[in-house]
């Protein structure tokens, strides 16, 4: 493994003790936890929090000390995942190879589950054990606010149910995926630089780079799920169409998506100029996520 | 209308009119917050936010630099009722009168709804417009997140629905509810306080106040499911009984209830010792909701 790719790795080692721990000393109500670390701890590729860890060290700062933000994003990626996967909205049976939250603890649990994660993710921000300080937990607390809200995650959402069954153009395509997915992965990349004390400089790179890589994953996620495989993704291929959901894919064709992917994650790269040699890890995840299987 | 009363008719104007505007300036995401604003405007009674203000002045602060944070406490108040009623939870049509949100909206609109109401409060408590000092700000955020949570208002639902067709004990019942209302009513109080940079006598004795109501409202509540009737409550009485739930009557009976209430709201009076006759707006409360009927 490279240096570049075990420095991230040491990150998502942090993260996965982080997030197995956090709920240990809580006392116990109903089903409600075991629903929590169900998903919590179903082995994503923790890309955000990864990213946030990285940006954190990359503009300076220590990233033990960014582990409750790191985590907290990693809740709200994960109880977005679990409300999506709902009944009423995508009703999804799978998730990462396994049968989703509300397949397992119904639909209740499921929709609780979610709603306490997303709290928790504050909880642990705001809690009185981080020692940053104030004005850099707030500031990084409001980012990943703002991103999960209405002007981002939950606003992506929203367009991506209205759009099923139309056709959209290229713009709505970008509008939905920018807040959908995209708008979090910015906020990673931002809290770590702003939990740093990093410049505006450092800020505005650590923030381009997120929105090219944010992009490019996306694309890539559309093109998997016309060539790839149940096995490998550990869900359904063919759901977009199946769902007759516009995406870059059926817009653009294959071919150009994966030159949009490459065309991205140069970018990516090139966004990281002022870090000099230490912004290896953060061209290697880039890299890495470009040609993914799953 | 007596001066006390009059008081907290002010914040209340003050709430209304914040919650109307808060959303005006973003950007419209298909229905999102149509099925955000119906519901929260729907007419509550607003005794959290209007708590909140109170709790701030009475302890030298400006209740109107408190106003995000009031409006965050009716905005997590009014996702978990959105939640509360979806088909998979208590599957209720009517709610102050009107169809729940996702009769109106669906219930994909309704979840995501109630995701965006929740995330919504911290993005106001966080928002940079906030000119609060910065711990004050860190202190009341991380008191409402914890009050939320599983280790508050989410966790009193799971118990809750896992006590449904089972009999509980009166210990049960009183932490279930402690929980699911207590927790965010003492949370409602404790905010103004620390918002205000009040003493921690001050803090002690609004949180026992709060303590103290937030346990004679939801007697109250399970006497009205028995006695009050459906217009003037704006939802179905005998719900409680239909659901097979143990309430504070089903252990205790209406007329050792009424006298709990009548003991309760003497003892929340008697936490404002301290505040002299400025106490007198919380006092007027604290009576008008045990006598309230609906």
């Amino acid at each position: 493994m490279s240096n570049a790719a075990q420095g991230l790795e040491e990150h998502r080692t942090l993260v996965e003790e982080w997030l197995r721990d956090c709920f240990r000393e809580r006392e116990s109500r109903g089903d409600l936890y075991d629903a929590m670390y169900y998903s919590l701890l179903a082995g994503g590729k923790r890309i955000r929090p990864v990213l946030l860890l990285e940006c954190c060290r990359l503009c300076g700062g220590e990233p033990a000390e960014a582990l409750p933000f790191a985590g907290a994003i990693e809740m709200i990626h994960t109880y977005s995942l679990i409300h999506d996967d709902l009944p009423c909205m995508d009703d999804d049976d799978l998730r990462r190879g396994r049968p989703t939250n509300h397949k397992v603890y119904g639909e209740a649990t499921a929709v609780l589950a979610g709603d306490a994660l997303l709290t928790a993710a504050f909880e642990f921000m705001l809690d009185p054990s981080v020692k940053l300080p104030p004005e850099r937990v707030l500031e990084a607390a409001g980012i990943l606010a703002r991103a999960a809200g209405g002007r981002g995650m939950v606003g992506g959402q929203i367009l991506d149910m209205a759009g099923e069954g139309h056709s959209l153009g290229l713009h709505e395509v970008e509008e939905l995926q920018r807040l959908k997915t995209g708008a979090l992965i910015a906020a990673a990349a931002e809290m770590g630089c702003v939990l740093a004390g990093g410049s505006q400089e450092q800020r505005h790179s650590v923030r381009r780079y997120a929105e090219c890589v944010g992009l490019a994953f996306q694309i890539q996620d559309d093109i998997l799920d016309v060539v790839g495989d149940t096995e490998t993704l550990g869900k359904p291929v063919g759901s977009d169409a199946k769902s007759e959901k516009t995406t870059f894919v059926t817009l653009k064709g294959l071919e150009t998506c994966r030159e949009l992917v490459q065309k991205l994650t140069n970018e990516a790269v090139d966004a990281l100029t002022c870090f000099g040699l230490e912004g290896e890890g953060l061209c290697w995840l880039a890299t890495s996520l470009a040609s993914r299987e799953k």
